[in-house]
């Protein structure tokens, strides 16, 4: 193949390995080398012009490839996948190779321009978009099918022939941020900026939102605080808390958008366009011709996926909310007998016994939730939808319905249908705190100990061989590819949405909820962090402008909890106690300010600018300048045509 | 001026009038001179490079002239404002004149490629778009101050130098469409396309819009009848007369906005991009840089206007507010004295005093309204808002909330404080019914009558010097520049807008006003149609893709109907005997109702795709061409990067 390199390609001393290709074990030699040439060769003939090296493992079996690039082909990634960065003059612009002087710490021999993550999203980008020519299938494997444009690799991924591809960690950025991050204990900021370069926009936004969410939960907390340690009973003390944090969530939801346009437009994703998606790897169907692309690829009858939809995960979803509801029956039986229980022997362990159903039931949702999650991928996944937005969006209308119902059934069953207060505030405090609990260890501590004890024997293994402290290539890679994979900040904010529920919805009869969330979100940070560094493989960098459906989902939480705690505090006897002649004009009372907190609510969301002012004005001075620039060249067209027509 | 013409300016014979500008009477002479040179100067010396031709009247007063371009020069400002045009593949493009062989209709000697309505809107944008150079000052009038990249139209026309700006009318054309529009009598659509072809794409769609409201308004009217006829008073039927209609209403809402992407699909106004909007010509302030431009222009301080808005205009406001609610009170007083009339002598002529109150009520709201319009228009122009769009914003809520307040108030005080249904009823419908009577006669006809009688004394003048019936262009202009200016579509959409809450607000106790409105429609087609084609100027064409901030409006109302409608189910005796023994339950279900029809609008609205799926895909196949494109001129690049490094 050497003969075929350019001068775009360095010579091999520069390699870097950035990202880790896995192949089967057993692989047939000529698909390798089919595959690596294709990832080597020039961009005129349909290649990647990628390097790559084969990690020859001390078993001999070498299966793992290490995939580079030169400086100048990351440079042209990088102008490809349309990356913004900060120019000389601090605005920001999308990267373009002829322009690359303009920009900000760029010089040719500074090979950290492009920070890892970057090239390795690069890196991604180019293989992904390595497509079949005129191959009809994968060399080696007849019944792995290809067309022209089929991305390569999303087939040799479902062909089970690519087992993984990921990024390698640096260990000694690693290294560093997980000291700034969470190597002390300091009362501080997270460094987003660092996260953001070293795991990429869509992780950098969620801690992003995890730290600005605990911030905007502190003033609750703090005036939740006093009616537990004062006990404060009187119910227009409880109005004024409820009221104080309907608005507040509304605030904070809105502050939000602006501070994520400032985050994102420091990172360049907000200036980012959206590349045209491409279908989903598990997207499959008969060959016909796409409308829109006039490709030949799979196409799938739009009538047999909403028939799949509405016929089979339609009633199952309902059959889960109808199991999760009959589960609910069976705790208040549950509830009852432990009632009974404590009121037949009084004692210390009696009344213990009072809150063991509601942390039974607690587990019982969590597992729910985790198996009716696994049913919903599935289920979605067997839709069959062509493109990868499309599935996320059934995939967490799904998730979060029946999340919300299982979480919440038994707090509105409590409030609305047995209206008794004591036990609604009993099993809320309950629910929040074991659940918060089996979450952090379930999604870190536990997997954490698992690497650890791996980790552990590995290098013990290793050093066994050799006394060299410093890890080589190979021993990293055979570290890293064992370890778990980051499936993305779904169950993240997830857990942040029942969490916000479980504060906002019944706020008012239990102002301590706050605190606990606060609480929770501290360690939150913390154990996410370590998840992050220490537990799972380098994830892929992820561009992204905001936290996509999550905001409508908060919003619609906090619409709803406007009219539950309209409603709960309308039924407190103290408010009762206002109207003893009419018991109407209690209810239109309540109903009147219900819908006046809804209506400056939703003022409120519409007068407070998505972006702050100086975001716009810099959004508003880069379109003009884009315009300028496009009426410059038609100008210039014209002048030219003019001149023409009259020298013809 | 001869000898700097090119090729590009055809010969006079060709000369095709377009636009008329009337200067001030005894402009100097050397503004003249001035002004005529930079119209007719070419693009590369900063002029506009159009024809121009003075119009001598018969009193030798030359202060009228009129502007056209050549073909080619046409052809190029189409490129320049972004015109979409259709292509020979039916598929809408960026008209670009280098790509003028692949548009449909299109051939070097077809002046018809462009109607004259865009010919027209292109003229307009040039003339704007006509911009100081080094001139400190307009020639002749030192006091009309200029700086660099100022528009040199708006000026004149800030500065009275410029009397008006207007385009002609085609009078063949104009026959044409009057007859296919409104000179027959048929039933069936309007020519919508004809419409657009000759005013433009704001006008079509306001006429868009009134038609198929009114075809939405027909199921209402249908099922309404039968309510009317066999005085049908069960309240159930009522219910479900009421929940269709709110269903109903929030349908055809978010069907419109399909409708509406259709058609400015069709007319190329969706793809249309959006042009960098420059500072209306009223916005004054002291010279300075504007930051986002970069450019000297003058800038006023934002506090100081929030100062001006919050501290003048929203007193103001409120004190409008506080005197409509007292004229309201005062009609009461009124209604209560016909109302002890009718008691005292019972006859014929005292039941007809009976509705005399809310007739003259209906005549002030009239006349309230209109005046509040100019002291709104007048108050948001000392706003001194920067861009049209800020402008228009603050005068449409000023306008929307005093009109909602003066035409609803009394309805709402009928409604829910004297709780008397059968005043209700009839005042909607005095209010109603004289509202549309009114406003038909004050738009149309008496303008009309008024232009006509100004018509025939005109023709006698002239037919008693020449007998020609064809008119010369001297005569049209003549007539055409004494006509009204039509002043945008506003009006037309707040008609519609107070006609769409008296429907909908209050339409489960009066279901025959969605017959009156439909019947109002039907005419209101015909006479706004007489209006746009015989009694004012022609306007210019104003792309648009949809009806903009009036969707908000429209959906708003039909919130607040479902609030409205649910309490007016619920205060009646039918239902409150259903619950007979607790006023709590009926209250309680009536807010369990509410929430549920919200929450089924709220999601009808967020499932209805804004767009048909065809529009959509083909807006993805756009979309996805213009990235490929891109694709392939990066990898072009890079090729040719390529071979010149290996090359060097």
């Amino acid at each position: 193949m050497g003969e075929s390199w350019s001068f775009l390609d360095t010579v091999e001393s520069n390699f870097r390995p950035l990202v880790v290709i896995e192949l089967a074990k057993g692989t047939k030699e000529e698909t390798i080398e089919w595959f690596t040439k294709r990832i080597v060769d020039k961009k005129a003939n349909g290649g990647a012009q990628l390097l790559i090296k084969p990690l020859v493992m001390e078993n001999g079996v070498e299966n793992i490839y290490l995939v580079g690039a030169s400086h100048l082909r990351l440079l042209l990634g990088a102008e490809t996948v349309g990356l913004v960065k900060e120019c000389s003059d601090n605005s920001m612009r999308t990267f373009t190779y002829s322009s690359r002087k303009s920009f900000k710490d760029f010089a040719d021999d500074n090979h950290n321009f492009l920070t890892m993550a970057e090239c390795q999203y690069i890196i991604k980008h180019e293989l992904e978009n390595l497509r079949a020519k005129n191959e009809k299938m994968i060399p080696g494997y007849p019944q792995a099918k290809l067309y022209p444009g089929k991305s390569i690799v999303r087939r040799l991924l479902t062909s089970g022939i690519l087992v993984q591809i990921f990024p390698l960690h640096d260990r000694e950025a690693l290294k560093k941020l997980r000291h700034s991050w969470y190597g002390r204990v300091k009362v501080g900021y997270q460094p987003l900026d660092d996260i953001r370069c070293y795991f990429g926009e869509t992780i950098a936004l969620y801690f992003g939102f995890l730290e600005y969410f605990t911030f905007a939960l502190i003033p609750m907390a703090v005036i939740g605080i006093p009616y537990y340690v004062f006990a404060w009973e009187d119910y227009d003390k409880y109005v004024m808390f409820a009221t104080f944090n309907l608005l507040w969530s509304t605030v904070i939801l809105e502050v939000w958008k602006r501070i994520c346009a400032i985050l994102t437009y420091r990172w360049g994703t907000l200036l980012m366009k959206r590349q045209f998606e491409e279908p989903r790897p598990g997207f499959h169907g008969v060959l016909g011709i796409n409308p829109v692309t006039g490709r030949e690829e799979p196409v799938y009858s739009s009538l047999k996926r909403q028939l799949r939809i509405y016929l089979v995960s339609l009633p199952f979803v309902c059959l889960c909310l109808y199991f999760s509801l009959y589960v609910m029956m069976i705790y208040f039986d549950l509830e009852q007998w432990a009632l009974d229980y404590h009121e037949e022997n009084e004692s210390n362990f009696s009344s213990l016994m009072l809150y063991v159903p509601s942390i039974i039931y607690a587990v019982v949702i969590e597992i729910m939730n985790r198996i009716y999650r696994y049913a919903a991928e599935f289920l979605t996944s067997w839709e069959n939808h062509r493109l990868e937005s499309s599935y996320q969006n059934h995939l967490i209308l799904k998730v979060l319905v029946f999340n919300f119902l299982n979480c919440f059934a038994s707090l509105f069953y409590i409030a609305f249908v047995l209206f008794d207060m004591k036990l609604l505030r009993q099993s809320l405090a309950t629910l929040l705190i074991t659940s918060q609990i089996l979450n952090q260890f379930a999604e870190s501590l536990l997997p954490y100990w698992l690497q650890k004890r791996y980790n552990r024997r590995m290098k013990k293994r290793m050093c066994s061989q050799k006394t060299d402290r410093d890890l080589s290539i190979a021993e990293q890679v055979n570290m890293e590819k064992e370890m778990g994979t980051y499936l993305g900040t779904f169950d993240d904010y997830l857990e942040l949405f029942l969490q916000f529920g479980y504060v906002s919805l019944f706020s008012c009869v239990y102002p301590l909820a706050a605190v606990f969330a606060v609480l929770n979100n501290i360690t939150e940070i913390y154990s996410d962090a370590l998840k992050m560094c220490r537990v799972y493989k380098r994830p892929f960098a992820e561009p992204t402008a905001n936290i996509g459906v999550w905001q409508l989902a908060f919003e619609t939480m906090s619409v709803i909890s406007v009219v539950t705690n309209c409603i709960l505090i309308g039924m407190s006897p103290q408010v009762d106690a206002l109207f003893p002649d009419s018991k109407m004009d209690l209810v239109l009372t309540v109903a009147l300010v219900e819908h006046l907190l809804l209506a400056i609510k939703f003022i409120m969301a519409f007068v407070i600018p998505d972006k702050p002012r100086d975001i716009q004005m810099k959004l508003a001075k880069l379109e003009f300048e884009s315009l300028e620039a496009l009426k410059q060249q038609v100008r210039a067209f014209q002048v030219q045509l003019h001149f023409l027509l009259i020298h013809h």
